[in-house]
């Protein structure tokens, strides 16, 4: 199981409604676990939100990135209204 | 419910073994729930490894920081064998 995370900041000209709207098509997409979007409450960084959702393995992990759908959001939603962000894929470190 | 996570990477010249050995202290601090050590997987940065734990409110998270096996953890297991870091926050975003 991979958890995939990004965590993000608006651009000043951001349109957030918007934004979230096409987010929630990336729910939809074949193998996505337990999608969530966090807030980011740290004062250490400027990140003010998150993305999270789980995979069973790779090859869910891979199909979702090469989806038309997650494509789209990323070319039309995620790249105009992002200014900055941050992915980190976890697994459980089971030494 | 608060989720506080940090990534990072090992300094070169780190001792690792030493260093688990203190971040299974950390488990014990009142407060903490779900602890889970992470590897990082993803290709889109340098950390390696992750800590994830859960407080259910500022109160514990407080109260964690303050605590006196955490801030020996700090100065004496994580200072010296973590290279860079990253902490995020994050909470359920209930729009």
């Amino acid at each position: 199981m991979i958890q995939h995370t990004v965590t993000f900041r608006f651009a000043e000209d951001a349109q957030v409604d918007a934004f979230w709207t096409r987010v929630d098509e990336l729910r939809e997409i074949p193998g996505v676990q337990r999608f969530a979007v966090l807030r980011q409450v740290g004062s250490k960084n400027d990140f003010t939100h998150g993305l999270s959702m789980y995979f069973e393995s790779d090859v869910e992990y891979a199909a979702y990135n090469d989806h038309p759908v997650h494509v789209a959001f990323v070319a039309e939603a995620w790249l105009p209204n992002v200014a900055d962000f941050l992915e980190l894929d976890y697994v459980v470190d089971d030494r």
